[in-house]
């Protein structure tokens, strides 16, 4: 049954049985004949300006992956490099019909700007290793400072510690207590392999994500990325927590990273979200593609081609990665109350053709390449896969022109050592 | 370094550097500026025409799949029906870069017609399972004598007993023998799950694989979907014989199925092709989604991001798949003296900029809505994405006015029974 959205400002007022709205004359319409009409797609964990160094390390281990190519690469990058970086992601995000995102970098102001011309929403947060100390944690806060609550709201800001793998428990505690005295959360990785959680349980003698309980971490909402070796005590720690983890099926698999217990995590009632992480690793920022990914994995994990009904993957998709932005009953739902945030598809591709569920079509048919209209915080975005924000020219000039200089990988240059 | 490819009827008679080569005046240009040329992506094992009734068996055991949902509604399907879908199904490939296939359906000879109007190369064979008789396999045989050759030799035609677990010994080795007598190929689908390998050792004391040779199956070129259950004394049996295994690892991922062991196959010397099954359990007919999905599902299973190399994923794309079709050195590459079967993908979009690691962008990046330009047998069969060959709003129109009817699951109306 078609039905009308009526937007006013940055909410969703009413949907209804097409034509049964009372407009008031002068009301703009967004065509949307034909079209399916979902929530906007949402990134609950990414890295969105290393889109610049996509395709640059492949086939290689975690190891290599960290210390001989992505580290050694953003030692390259400048404020400038993050800013046409975080540009060219978003206006990827925007085409991908993806309207939220949680980024986890450096350089952020620049890509705060970059946020605020795309008309997206995003959730920020400066990443900091332990070795850069409490003065960067600081200006991190003054970050938060700067930027919490900008561009209409739809800007919001976490204190980014980078993981218990990078930091010592007195950094995390650390931060931890700073986030508490500026009210603001964190976001930041855990337990992405199984040898993490060995070195943690070998230095400290408890599990990661014990660390962070222990630290104060969980004291404040959290958003954690990847999670995909929690121990059997972890379970109960992250369901009293108020966390949401953020799931990226593409970049676990081209990794041979493993697979996070989802249905465990779904059991006790902690929020499952999709993410891409960053393009280095996922080498695109498809969100429609993780949905996929993270039900058919899940039915292949477990043998049952039942588990991950076409019910569940949605609800995961939106309402799930809402709860994982704590942004639950504001996004994630076309519903009136609700953000416009809303991506139409094109359900006419021969792909999808013919039409008979479309339920089925959206998740193991359609590709980011039939959304068509993009609407964020009740403002069009793209329309007929025009983008209204981003310079899409421009952009692929500048990543373009920075690509040479950013691939090198000089010795004794990275941002970080990765330990494990 | 940009390149020229010259073409003269159905063969690629020279690949050089731009402008290097001399050309008859009047010759046709083919812009292909900043495309990238890549052989015709290759479907190893499908069922084009259920496209048809795709998106209606989701979330449902391999049981339920066959005899509650498609076997019921296969049941409906008319002459006519069948004509559609494989139009539908062919023009859904051209737009994929697809250009050649492995049928496997029945009223085959409309799949014949719908495949010489496409422009396509396919191999064709009439499914017969042991119900249906010796009477039907010599329905097949004259069905081979008609099309065998036809197209300007694009359709070439194999005997199709449907399985080892819907025939009897006796009927695969009547087929064995029709097959030598009438020099063709046999293909068939073996070892899809684990119960069809443990229904085989009860009832015959020997694997489906042995059976198959046992019964004079692997004595004629064989194409064999799936196979995920190899036991250990198979993998001899597979490389003596003259044969290459389908992948679809997105109907295995969906239907919980498990995985072939692919790295023991490719030890054994044992060709490996993509395919896409039929859209009832892949949902779409996309090679390109088969080739990352073979790829990240090999690393995750192994643990191991170092395998399933770039160049070993493309090896198995096209040199595999030619392989698999019997139609190595023919196709599979654009170099002089093979088949003019040649995909020009885009390379501008976002979401594979910057422009770095071609190959990368291809496996990880590039989807097939890239597809800009398709021949085969050197003929354009879809240019700037404009379909040249078939008419697809009448095909969209002739599919969707059938789907109400096809989708009716009527007691007692399955075309066959599915036994573990």
């Amino acid at each position: 049954m078609a039905q009308d959205i009526l937007i006013e400002d940055s909410r969703i007022l009413a949907v209804a049985k097409s034509g049964s709205l009372e407009v008031e004359p002068g009301t703009e319409t967004i065509p949307a004949d034909g079209l399916l009409a979902v929530p906007g797609f949402i990134n609950t964990h990414a890295h969105v300006p290393m889109v610049l160094i996509r395709n640059l390390a492949e086939d290689v281990t975690p190891t290599e992956w960290f210390n001989d190519y992505i580290w050694p690469m953003e030692s390259n990058l400048t404020e400038d490099d993050v800013y046409w970086g975080a540009q060219l992601g978003m206006a990827e995000m925007i085409e991908n019909g993806v309207t939220c995102v949680a980024d986890h970098y450096f350089y952020v102001d620049r890509i705060a700007e970059a946020v605020e011309q795309s008309g997206m929403r995003a959730n920020l947060t400066w990443a900091v290793f332990g070795h850069e100390g409490e003065e960067r944690v600081d200006q991190t806060v003054e970050f938060i400072k700067r930027w919490q609550g900008k561009a209409d709201g739809r800007i919001t800001t976490y204190l980014g510690p980078h993981a218990p793998y990078t930091t010592s428990p007195e950094f995390l505690a650390m931060c931890a207590r700073k986030a508490r005295q500026i009210n603001t959360g964190i976001h930041i990785h855990v337990s992405e392999t199984a040898p993490q959680v060995e070195l943690s349980l070998e230095q400290y003698g408890i599990t990661p994500v014990k660390q962070l309980q222990e630290t104060g971490i969980f004291d404040v909402p959290t958003i954690l990325g990847h999670c995909l070796y929690p121990r059997e005590g972890d379970f109960k720690i992250l369901a009293a927590a108020n966390t949401g983890i953020a799931q990226a099926p593409k970049t676990y698999m081209k990794h041979g990273m493993g697979m996070a217990p989802i249905e465990k995590y779904l059991e006790h009632s902690i929020p499952i979200g999709l993410a891409t992480d960053g393009a280095a690793s996922n080498n695109t920022l498809d969100i429609m593609e993780q949905m996929r990914l993270l039900a058919m994995f899940t039915k292949y994990k477990t043998s049952d081609p039942t588990v991950m009904k076409m019910g569940q993957v949605v609800d995961i998709a939106f309402r799930g990665s809402a709860k994982v932005m704590h942004l639950e009953g504001q996004i994630g739902e076309v519903k009136a109350g609700f953000l416009a945030d809303i991506t139409l598809l094109r359900q006419d591709a021969l792909y999808a053709t013919p039409k008979a569920n479309p339920l089925a079509a959206l998740i193991y048919c359609l590709r980011a390449s039939d959304v068509d209209t993009v609407l964020c915080n009740g403002k069009v975005l793209m329309q007929g896969r025009k983008l209204l924000t981003l310079d899409k020219e421009k952009i692929r000039q500048e990543v373009q022109s920075r690509v040479q200089r950013l691939s090198q990988r000089l010795p004794g240059t990275a941002i970080a050592y990765y330990p494990t």
